[in-house]
């Protein structure tokens, strides 16, 4: 049996400016903090909490790779926290174009009398590049079943 | 646009004797070694070569997470390092019945005239889980396309 | 011949209002925000950025586990990423007494034309608890070098 | 108060032959599995397993970063895994010379009944750089206190 994707929730994310780092022996780092933003979906309603990051670095081989942690609060009050990791191909998509979006792989960790089916859970994002600076960037979360 | 899911490849997997750490703070820890297997699809044929091991853990929520770390050949000679990481829900899957398989977001790395591709492109994986002790496990390999 | 220690800077840390998280899988986890601060000493001199935080977590073996990410900035105006793990032994110092400070393992990302040293040395720090919720802590950054 | 080290242990690691994986974006990556080795000690008396491996990497900048995970059992018994991760710095050390030893941050998951103090203590180790290849390398490790 394949692989299926399951729309869970979309978390709509604000950016704060951009502090760049330069470019290190990893790659061209900036760091893009998190300013708030919403969550809003079938799955998970409620809001992203200010703080955290993402600490982006542009790969010597054009990959951009994000990493984000920062917090979101459910409509019931858990705070969740989420590592979102993610990787833009610098082919861009097949069958030509730019890139508008890439995958990413969200983590989360949730307190009891939150929403814990979010620990145990696998998720896959598709994290939408901003096509102005300084637009938010939305991560449409996807739950993959393996059965 | 939604999250698409490509077929990749399999890697079919030869476990070991596993070595059982015991009860940590972290969980109930195994050392699975990895003994070799093949990999065999439309994006990519190789073997696997012995070494390496997933270093498996049954977290205290009953979660079972899987990290593996290893080396596989292609046909023309490239080795990569490949990290493969799981979470296997002891919910089981939506709908009843027993896991038979879980996900997992493999990660590859290619030298210079490998398969390159792979490092700049993300994947999710189905581990399938082995019906008897000592059988193989088979990991297929997804593309996650997001446009 | 031994590990010497060569003590190189400290970071006094500013932090803001902690966010409980909770209780999950993985222990009591707070996240401990950073608000500023500065660096001084012989090998380097700056503020630290607000932004970043500590993912600070009370594992079950009551161990309290220090995981922060930020960034700082030299007198001459680099941007350098920290990342700053640390362990605090629920056991207290050997020879009894409360703990008032724990080790730690800082890891610096220097951009090119900074303190490029800093990407390749390799640093233990000392990390002072606390005694007024509120108050700054402060990171004893000491060099080790195995010759 | 300053940091300061206490002598441990010495884990001493027999090495395989190295697998290359090559240049990749990250750097020179090569795979050196663990073959065997002793553990001895104030601390600890016991055996490295055969397993597991240092997936190692000279980095652009030329500092060779170790990253080694693998298993101890100790005399009485208890599977101990280690992740041993260090740096060598392509400048050598202060003072001139060729390096013969590198730093490097030992972490310790210890099961129940074992010498479950490893687990919640905070280490530093000297890699010594085997002079010969094929050489057995030691890892001298000591406990950083903090007081």
């Amino acid at each position: 049996m394949p692989l299926t994707l399951e729309y869970a929730f979309t978390v709509t994310v604000e950016l704060g400016e951009p502090r760049e780092v330069g470019t290190t022996y990893a790659g061209f780092r900036r760091v893009i903090p998190i300013a708030g933003g919403t969550v809003d979906g079938p799955a998970l309603t409620g809001e992203v909490l200010p703080g955290g990051a993402d600490w982006n670095l542009v790969r010597p081989d054009g990959a951009v790779h994000v990493w984000a942690r920062y917090e979101i609060r459910s409509a019931d009050g858990a705070v969740i926290t989420v590592v979102n990791e993610g990787l833009a191909d610098p082919a861009g998509p097949p069958g030509g174009g730019a890139a508008r979006a890439c995958p990413t792989h969200p983590v989360f960790e949730v307190p009891e009398g939150g929403p814990t089916w979010l620990n145990t859970a696998f998720f896959a994002g598709r994290l939408s590049l901003p096509t102005e600076p300084g637009d938010p960037v939305a991560v449409d979360v996807h739950r993959i079943l393996a059965q």
